[in-house]
């Protein structure tokens, strides 16, 4: 299943770089749901490219049409299709790329598993450009989570190259409201300050960054998800690898438990009134794969951006010999904050749909 | 979907801690196919409790029998399940458990999730002792993975608390194949003396301590896996996050990806005779969700085990009121070494899964 | 997937004719269900082979006992697996089995399928005993169904061989449960006589004969199930087809609406009460996949049992020719008297599915 | 899983009848593949509306563009979305049908799965226009079945209203292919005239009629399918139920079977050359869940076409009371020669998916 998955709640995307459009099917929404789309427009307008200098020079409005699935403002019930046109696809010559892979990318990788019948240009389906789709979907569900159930995601950048934010991230849906105005997702000015620069730097250098994007997932009640091959943590991982370039995964303390001895990782039960919570949060809001019901945590690294102009070595496929290759064109420096809103999206994904297993498919 | 999992290799268990016993169906095993139990049982053996002073006391054999699925000693392709009997289940008291939420465990979510009625004796189906039929299951697939395809998995401890084994994982099928033969799988023979050291350590504080596993798989062929939402990273990870107490996961370099500028972190590509490789493994062997044909490389973090007799803070969900805890009984002071094997062979499930996607269900 | 199905509930079934034990392990029951298991087992006597002249000589307690997944006599949420010893798997010589097919049995699909290592021995994992553990399943989903959502199955033998029971089938839950302390389950008693007369009729012949069963789902409202792919009839249709030796459904009218005009067909809608029926029920309970509110009503074939004692032309594989081949042992002369609870079953676990998709994963 | 299908390879459908456009997405399918788009074209002719008199009067192109997954004429393997745009949507006045229930189609069930919000105009998701985007994805499968497999699959009008073609299906590829070029696909020429005189005698009353379909698929190998829950039969009633008005499906001699007794029914095997064959064909092709080498065949029922211009008894939702209903508009007198290479198509899609679960993702 490489384009579609979900249990309850599927989505189904499509699309190559430079084809005619790419989109979304999502199926099983339940109907009656208020949708939004200027909600889904501004997330959306929060990954497209061509926004600032610290991003690529392509430009895409990435402006989405309903093609079903929706009437009369609600959701029906039927699947829900969301297309975007691809306009600003240059006709440049791909053919160099056809024959070198570029290093970092997955221009080899598709090449052997397609046998050399994939879509190279502009990395086709591998494109980061299908993340659109997937981000139309995510907004969507993450609407509803607001909307029905009170539930917020939010994400920050905690890292770009070797500057980290210190600021603790507060688990306060206002914290996770003010990130989404922001144009660079920093808790603390002067990480984000000091990120941007080597941003900057990067792209002088015909070099790129990666970084490290935290997530919430504030009130999600305890008992969602499954023990053991459909843990919370499953599921969300495995969303979560299926954004490029995400390399690494953490819930809660994450590798740091290895740190601690169990007296101090052990978070401690304690009564909030009629509500059991925890004093401290290491598990990251899931125990035995299930939700505590504590604010959900995790951590995520983007790796540098593969395309850069520096001159790499690497190989021509079709006369099997090494060689150099320099990539022009338009590239970002770095897109943690591209993805952001992607994480985001593609976390509400996973709680929709476990929502709607534990639930049922009704939700007003 | 809680107990079962996979695409074309799909598998299946079930159990309890105190019940009558536990086990796994596999489903979508090739036909035919030479299975030797002993090498099950010294992978099992690696998992078996009670071998020495520094896991827990209970005494299972964790001895097998094949229900169905083998004739002649090969398998047939139909369902094959394996049974592992209870035996030393102590007829303690568990009241003060059924109350009491554990920290760190399940108990708490468990209840929860099925409104007070799962078996909480031992932790019913959230008892790490589940992931005895997954590792059976694992080691059939390594078997095979070995035998017919020439694919080797092995796991070491990188990592027990604060003390770090700083020697390289070689990647030889020779030491991936002198690590099984451990007592304690970890290369450096200092720093093993030293994890050791700790874990005694936290043994007499009533206290416990955690990890990091750090894993190979040499010899998949470039090609495998998809895109999106099937990406080897996703599939893996998914899996991984099924067994307990496993909170993290990175491939290649993972979060060090971010330490690296994109000059350094992609993996040049160059021949090796007729054959691409990369002259780094930053990636960990997988991009765009595909195999590149260079080994897959994966690290995990296992929290210290929850169960300490150390006074804990917690909770009396009956009485919804703070109380405190002394859990008294046999508990490992870690579980590392004991699931260096239940993570080979849960990637081995995936990897077996990978190529019956790709190649068909016929092996030979 | 051959031995696992079902999207919320799922099952997963095991073993082989003359292995150590056949099983079924439930997946998604929702926890807390009070469950009768005498309920389970005078569904199983139904399906229970030696009891009288008409059915095999093979005597087969077919006790389960519960493995897993049910603590103080209700469900835990766990997986609940239930196994079935292998009693009286006599050793007679099957070598000539091995080479021979046997006409209309899977020896020869499996052989080709399993490239000649499936347990041939008493039809391996394709004996229709395998269905004792989805009888198993199925009776305990039907408990579930009765008790907590008021649903009632039930068939009936409509026809065996040329003999037809033309007395309709009341739709009501007395008749419904008649069947079932029925030993014999037809509605007419003339009718009874006469199939029960062609049936040793054909033993006596050395030969066998097949018939229709006729089967009433009594009390699902009306919206449950899905447009196009899991359409109630794609769902129900899917399962019965799983039994061995159906060969036929219809919902409804069936084949017979091809002889009607649509003025005819079409169910007209009234009101009874505050509620909204039809006052035809051509359509069986389902419209665009869904269900209407009345009962759900289906028709299926059973073949005459393929194991007879005349002498038939068939092939030796080994040496590739013409052959004949005279089966003997202990055979039914006709087995859907024996099929009805397992129909049944299978049935309610398609209904329960439904059910939980829809509402949620808990019952009470 | 109302709109998404299949195991290996999987398809999304998505549209409503008066929303802006319809189409699929094909997930799946092996790269390099040629793709003749005529061919497509060809079998979307068939099944398009407003052809002549026996059809409905909207007339729409069907015409489909592809959005993604083909590049220089052959298959990337990433996704193939193909649209087809809504044109002939008139802005009449729906506001009856959406309190007036028709009876036969899925208004009600609709209304009251989607809680009124599902989008009624024209039957919404409802409407069989979707097996537009179905029939292109079966289409596109049959091509490859039969370029790169010769695997053949056809359909015959074996009945309409009263009137059967007792002409016999031939098993052969040239049987099959002349019905592709037939506007009314039944074999004998008498019979044919009849039938089409049925429906324009039902057009003419205001009524509809329905019919049988009898369906061929050529030179599966044996071995393919699963034992149990996902047998050949499984998969193809699940497929063929998900084609709106179908409500019987029977394979080989289907309910006719319970009319022989097993020594006529059995299927003798004969040496055909080198070949394993039957000398009859009851079992139509399937035995124990796997093909057997011998053609696959099968028979549906198509209803009447529910829409009816006479006047109807049924209800209001709004007032919930007794009513009438005269359906106007331009409606199929009957629509089975339309289904026919839906029939084909979504046959076709299960057969491919079984050879990639069999052989593998690559096809050459």
């Amino acid at each position: 299943m490489s384009s579609m998955t979900g249990n309850k709640l599927k989505i189904s995307i499509f699309g190559e770089s430079h084809g005619e459009a790419i989109g979304v099917v999502m199926d099983g929404l339940p109907s009656g749901l208020e949708i939004d789309l200027s909600f889904i427009e501004k997330q959306m307008a929060r990954r497209a490219p061509g926004k600032n200098n610290i991003s690529t020079g392509r430009s895409e409005g990435d402006l989405f049409r309903i093609v079903s699935g929706i009437f009369e403002g609600r959701t029906t019930g039927a699947p829900l299709c969301a297309m975007i046109q691809n306009q600003d696809t240059r006709s440049r010559d791909y053919s160099e790329l056809k024959i070198k892979m570029r290093p970092g990318h997955s221009d080899y990788t598709g090449h052997v598993k397609y046998s050399g019948f994939n879509d190279y240009r502009g990395g086709g389906h591998f494109s980061g450009r299908i993340t659109a789709p997937l981000l139309f979907a995510g907004s969507l569900a993450m609407q509803i989570l607001e909307n029905y159930k009170g539930i917020y995601i939010g994400s920050r950048i905690q890292k770009i190259y070797t500057v980290e934010d210190s600021t603790p991230f507060e688990e306060s849906e206002e914290c996770v409201l003010n990130l989404r105005n922001k144009e660079f997702p920093v808790i603390g000015d002067e990480a984000s300050q000091n990120m941007q620069q080597e941003i900057l730097k990067a792209r002088e250098e015909g070099d790129s960054v990666g970084g490290v994007a935290e997530t919430l997932i504030l009130n999600v009640p305890a008992g969602y998800g499954e023990p053991f091959f459909d843990s919370v943590e499953s599921r969300l991982s495995h969303m979560m690898f299926s954004i490029p370039a995400v390399k690494a995964i953490e819930f809660g303390e994450g590798f740091n438990m290895a740190n601690m001895k169990g007296s101090q990782s052990n978070d401690p039960y304690m009564m909030q009134g009629t509500r059991v919570i925890t004093s401290t949060n290491n598990s990251g809001g899931i125990l035995g794969g299930i939700t505590n019901g504590m604010p959900i945590k995790f951590r995520t690294a983007i790796k540098p951006t593969p395309s850069i102009s520096k001159t790499q070595k690497t190989v021509n496929i079709e006369e099997m010999q090494n060689t150099t290759l320099q990539v022009t064109g338009r590239h970002d420096p770095c897109i943690l904050h591209r993805a952001i809103p992607v994480i985001d999206g593609a976390a509400a994904l996973v709680v929709l749909d476990l929502i709607l297993e534990r639930e049922g498919e009704i939700i007003r």
